[in-house]
């Protein structure tokens, strides 16, 4: 998730005239709601939380309202959900481009590099995959000088928060519900979201389609041990994986190299995972590459169309410009997870030290346009506290894909996340407790 | 809640044979479900717990398992629900037997003199409740021995659990669904349960008997303040107002005074409030009683055929059995909630002193049959830890009562609670940490 301080707009709600009384009672059926419904996470400061399964727990980090944003946009971002369904599909089939668009990263990073030896030796194998499952999310934010819905990144591993994000959608609407005429808000302007269940059909479809009665769904998660001897696994689901931090020895890479080369459907596959890596989406964004994956012309421009810029460092041209202007550019290691983007003076300097240096390390990065949202006023709900602030929001589009071989079983559009977090904080996700949960109001 | 250790029986599940890795899996997600599902309680060793909503909670205590019930005495508890709640009304309505039957009580227990008074002043005025609501439980023990259903006691006011309760049944049935077939169990013999449906479909009725489409629903709670200056209340519910630490001065008792004399529909008014005490449990049990309340003969027998022995001290035969043999008897005050009730070599010891010093202080006690259910073992969960124990079980039933004048609107049984605490102990509620929320499996 990334972001910047932006320009006030215009809101289907001034919170700033809203009666404080009303907060107050919103606030506490908002916090019940949560104790209710399950909208609850561990709570880091409870020993045990975490550790244990229902001890510690406290809501989960939320805004008390949902964020306008047009409808206009929300429907184009539901629309590309199918096409990336099926354009990371199509690049995960071309080993040849995942190998040689990532040479270069793999020579500075070692993580990507393990991925890519894992990724070699299936194609040595001649491996195919002919179940292949994805449960992706695609991020976006909403440039607001030109309007358009510009994509952050793809995630094709542990696309998070399809669970707590609709009950989001639901405490947004159950409070307008209630509260909505004295808003003047319109409870069925928040969309349905589904996320977790047609996240849950796709799983069970692909569990059915290995067509094993007896075999199970094995989940990988963090910090957690399985003895799983003598089960056939159907469906392996990578909740963990992502990080380097996930394969503290071999024997997870071991691990890792073993599903592979299991019959199992891999959600995701190794190709899968490369799919969605930054340098990818880079590579995707030069000219004459989508023409590669894709056939129809309008779905071409669809995807073109929420491209943000996007540029190797090997781009003396572009590069120079974010040594210029460099509040204009984000520059994004190959890593998962927040916190590890550089902004604004940083990455000036970071580029001049890179040229300075002349090794390698610049494959590390890629350099991307950086979005202006707009900023709107927010009641952040966290621990209890109701927080007023300036907030900005990134809206993620999940996507369910199956296929067996040349049989598309499924490719929809699976529901959304809306994650807003305080303006003038740089980066952060909902879990590493810059964002709350969020869902939208449609104008 | 009371108790005792009594015999092991025959159960449908033998916990014994469970096998240990199967119990770690069902506890691991019973908890996951009681943090997705609501089952949640404040956690006490979390600041902030119960002071604001959504922080510091945990997995409310539950059985792990449902505890064995014979269907019969289910269904027999189950019919006693419409005619304990046409009791309360019939009782409610005779001002005089109230005041008759309380009169030696209200001479030691200042709490049950103020709520009389206030009964008092209700008959000088003359005043009529035209929509009377009652929201009960009545309280059951199965008799080890004898094998029959005994009434502990009818809860007509703040009647707990009703919502936790159903979430149990709910996380049994799950379980049994997941792990049935391996424990030998089927997940139908859970009986549904809807507690807190039917007692909110009560409430909203009365509200809409009351006719005022801008009238509020009020609900009495303890440590919180309520503006509602200038309001019309269709309903007062209380979910405090039973003990008398709920009134800690003047002003407590004269909005208690002012909601009975207002035309709200007060759930309970001070009338079912009375006929929900010990004494008046205890005048029930006298012969030809409950003839002066109830018509139908058959109604009368299965009423009566659930009492206990309950004993006035002024009965000094069953005094002096109870002296012989104290292990046999409980006394009971005029208190609700648990921890009040003496036991064993105390029963004794109190009445012994209670005869030596012949004031009138026996009026505040009642004397009641020891009840021996049967002993089983369970697994308790309670902060995150299973503890197996050998334990035993009390059965709520809920009634929802809706009457406008002569017309009975609504009067039901609506669902259940099942309350399991460790054998050893003699006494004590599931909030004050002795018990555990349960439901039953049908036998």
């Amino acid at each position: 998730m990334e972001t910047r301080q932006g320009i006030a707009t215009k809101e289907a709600l001034d919170l700033q005239s809203v009666d404080q009384d009303l907060v107050q009672k919103m606030v506490y059926d908002a916090l019940v709601w949560s104790s209710l419904h399950g909208l609850v996470v561990g709570d880091r400061s409870v020993q045990r939380s975490g550790k244990v399964p229902g001890v510690g727990l406290v809501h989960a980090p939320f805004a008390l309202l949902p964020v306008s944003f047009p409808e206009s946009h929300f429907r184009e971002a539901c629309e590309l959900a199918p096409i990336f369904n099926e354009l990371v599909d199509r690049v995960s089939l071309d080993g040849k481009f995942l190998q040689e668009s990532l040479s270069r990263t793999k020579k500075v990073d070692p993580f990507t590099s393990r991925l890519l030896d894992i990724h070699s030796k299936m194609l040595e194998l001649n491996k195919k995959e002919d179940i292949r499952l994805g449960l992706h999310r695609s991020d976006y934010m909403l440039d607001e000088q030109t309007k358009s819905l510009l994509q952050i990144e793809v995630n094709t591993i542990s696309s998070s928060f399809s669970g707590l994000s609709c009950l989001v959608s639901e405490l947004h609407r159950s409070l307008l519900i209630h509260y909505g005429e004295r808003l003047g808000l319109d409870s069925k302007k928040v969309p349905g979201n589904s996320a977790v269940i047609q996240f849950a059909e796709a799983m069970a479809k692909a569990w059915t389609e290995y067509n094993n009665a007896r075999a199970l769904v094995l989940v990988v998660v963090q910090s957690e041990e399985h003895n799983i001897g003598g089960q056939v696994i159907a469906v392996v689901y990578f909740r963990a994986g992502y990080a380097p931090t996930d394969y503290p020895s071999e024997s997870e890479w071991r691990a890792r190299l073993l599903m592979e080369q299991s019959s199992a459907v891999k959600c995701p596959s190794i190709s899968y995972h490369l799919a969605g890596t930054k340098k990818i989406q880079q590579e995707l964004a030069k000219p004459n590459v989508l023409e590669r994956f894709l056939d129809n012309k309008e779905d071409i421009a669809k995807v073109r169309k929420c491209f943000a810029g996007l540029w190797s460092l090997d781009d003396s041209e572009n590069v120079s410009k974010a040594i210029e202007n460099p509040e204009l550019y984000v520059m994004k290691p190959q890593r998962e997870g927040g916190g590890n983007n550089i902004y604004g003076e940083d990455v000036k300097e970071t580029l001049l030290r890179l040229k300075k240096d002349g090794t390698d390390e610049d494959a590390a990065y890629i350099l991307m346009q950086r979005i202006f949202p707009s900023v709107s006023l927010t009641f952040l709900m966290r621990d209890g506290i109701c927080h007023k602030d300036h907030a900005i929001s990134e809206l993620g589009i999940y996507g369910a894909y199956l296929r067996i071989k040349e049989k598309v079983i499924m490719n929809e559009q699976s529901g959304y996340l809306m994650r807003t977090k305080v303006a003038s904080s740089n980066e952060g996700g909902v879990a590493a407790g810059f964002a709350v949960l969020d869902s939208l109001y449609l104008t």
